[in-house]
């Protein structure tokens, strides 16, 4: 595939190298049938500025990359979305990768700066710790989005999961349930993610009076349906009883509603379910799924926001946002116990 | 952020830049001494070689474009992650993008190896015409997937859609369904996607003796779960009496199962519903959803393998690969009639 080159193009119009660059980078000072006698020749052989050149000497690639643990996820899936409408509207071209939630590829996340390939990232770190985050932006036009704790030098954008969590129990507590479950301990201890749910989860119960029971956390491997279906099978063999489940997100609660059918409970009256995330299918499951939904659209608006801001030569402290989120009820706890 | 530079650290280690760039390249012929000397001023420093630079000597970047319609589409969330783990085993980088199905976005997509951007493209167009793309491929390398016709200078992988609808079909004709309606005929006339899965059941019915009645074609605006079970209520209200639903993709299956709910008609008793992907929701929908599953993995492999051959210089005419499937038949389509 031979690329068209300025000198080939330079060749064809019979001018000078230095023309065609003059031309191509919209020059001022060139006549107009010198501009028009290149212009053809461009036309003609298909020549392309070559973009990497120009990065090299303008510093900016026009690209932005969103990094996030995994694009098979759907509320990532949802996210990036949000987030690649908005950076569209700034004309910036989004690329979308996934890092597994592994700390080689999160350090690769930070490096792409270094190199050139990006102008900045809009990144949900797992793995990396904050101090691996403060150490390695050293300036990195970068904006965090997630549950991780972020470093105060960084900008970071999230909901309040923990408050959340509570207005979440604190629903299934005043519609009259009493052995509420918290789908999504995950083992060996939980995630950062889970950590907090959890903790608005325990901050409802005490509230109410009632006393933690730690049987009611149930445990998970990951966070595929399947081990929300598994929890449910698991903890009523085991003779567990509960009349309510607080799923840590969405995708538990698909696989909870599924493992409560099988067992011939009935969702909401033997068993209210509550998910999180309100990705764009939980409203079509049998019973429709209450779910937390966060304000993605904020999530996205404000973290392009920083980003621009920081790409534009904000160089202060890091700002740490949070936007709003909303209980949106449907079926899944819609109706009081019987 | 002042970036580092080859100069800085030849200043620091008193070499020349030379030196440096001969350690850098890991040239054999420098001196141990001079070597650590200079390594030390990198890691002092910080130093990291500017990776623009060296993609314009090597013409290569280790990235490679995946661009699909929607990232928020769980299809292509599954399929982009097969793809990167695929790719992720050669040692290259994936670059996921979203070209809403827009014929400009599409377009740049094929100018990113012009701009040496990626060093490859594996694309899921919507709206480029094969010609389109015919013209504008010149040799860049690039696998076609999805159920647009590809034009034969492109490889392309994807799977036998027509016969799969039709093994769909079939499999709720001979459970003794007679009134089969196919839900996601898109106004104003089938995508191609559509199109041949709509041409799979129409087979199917002819073979079955039966006569086609287009009432049975249930339509919609669009492929949200909210489409499907739209099309369901409105096909009720008019009267139209059906016993199976062929859905052209599992989101339009997950409202079709919402609206029959509503309806109080039974699945699969009154309704078998047969959906298309094998979402990782499917198994656990209520009740689970039969579903076509393309081999998702063999697209991803097959599709890696075939780049890869062009990036190292296969230059012959573009293979055509139609890769499995199969039917995984679960409770929405699973007991028979009463």
């Amino acid at each position: 595939m031979p690329t068209v080159r300025l000198v080939d193009v330079a060749e064809r119009a019979g001018v000078s190298i230095k023309t065609v660059s003059n031309v191509v980078h919209d020059h001022p000072y060139v006549r107009a049938e010198l501009r028009a006698r290149v212009q053809a020749a461009i036309d003609e052989l298909g020549y392309r500025p070559n973009v990497t050149a120009r990065r090299l000497a303008t510093g900016r690639t026009g690209t932005i990359s969103i990094a996030v643990p995994s694009i098979d996820v759907p509320y990532f899936g949802e996210i990036c979305q949000a987030l690649d409408r908005r950076l569209r509207a700034h004309e910036l071209r989004s690329a979308i990768e996934q890092t597994l939630a592994d700390r080689d590829a999160e350090s690769a996340v930070l490096e792409q700066r270094e190199q050139g390939l990006v102008d900045g990232v809009i990144f949900h770190p797992v793995a990396l710790t904050p101090e691996d985050l403060a150490d390695r932006q050293a300036g990195f036009p970068m904006v965090l989005i997630g549950e991780g704790p972020a470093p105060a030098s960084i900008d970071h954008v999230m909901i309040d999961n923990v408050v959340a969590a509570q207005q979440a129990t604190a629903s299934l507590l005043s519609a009259g349930r009493r052995r509420i479950a918290f789908l999504g301990y995950n083992r060996p201890k939980p995630s950062e993610t889970t950590g907090q749910r959890l903790r608005g989860y325990q901050q409802a119960i005490h509230a109410a009076g009632l006393k933690l029971d730690r049987k009611l956390y149930l445990r998970v491997d990951n966070y595929a349906p399947e081990s929300g279906r598994l929890a449910v099978h698991e903890a009523t063999e085991r003779g567990i009883d509960f009349d309510g489940i607080v799923c840590r997100d969405d995708l538990l609660a698909l696989g909870a509603l599924h493992g409560l059918a099988e067992l011939g409970r009935r969702v909401p009256d033997d068993v209210a379910v509550i998910g999180w995330d309100d990705l764009a299918i939980a409203a079509h499951l049998t019973p429709p799924l209450t779910s937390i939904a966060p304000d993605k659209e904020a999530i996205a608006r404000r973290a392009t926001q920083l980003l621009l801001e920081r790409m534009n030569g904000y160089h202060g402290p890091g700002r740490h946002e949070i936007v709003g989120h909303r209980l949106i009820v449907r079926g899944s706890s819609g109706a009081d116990r019987p």
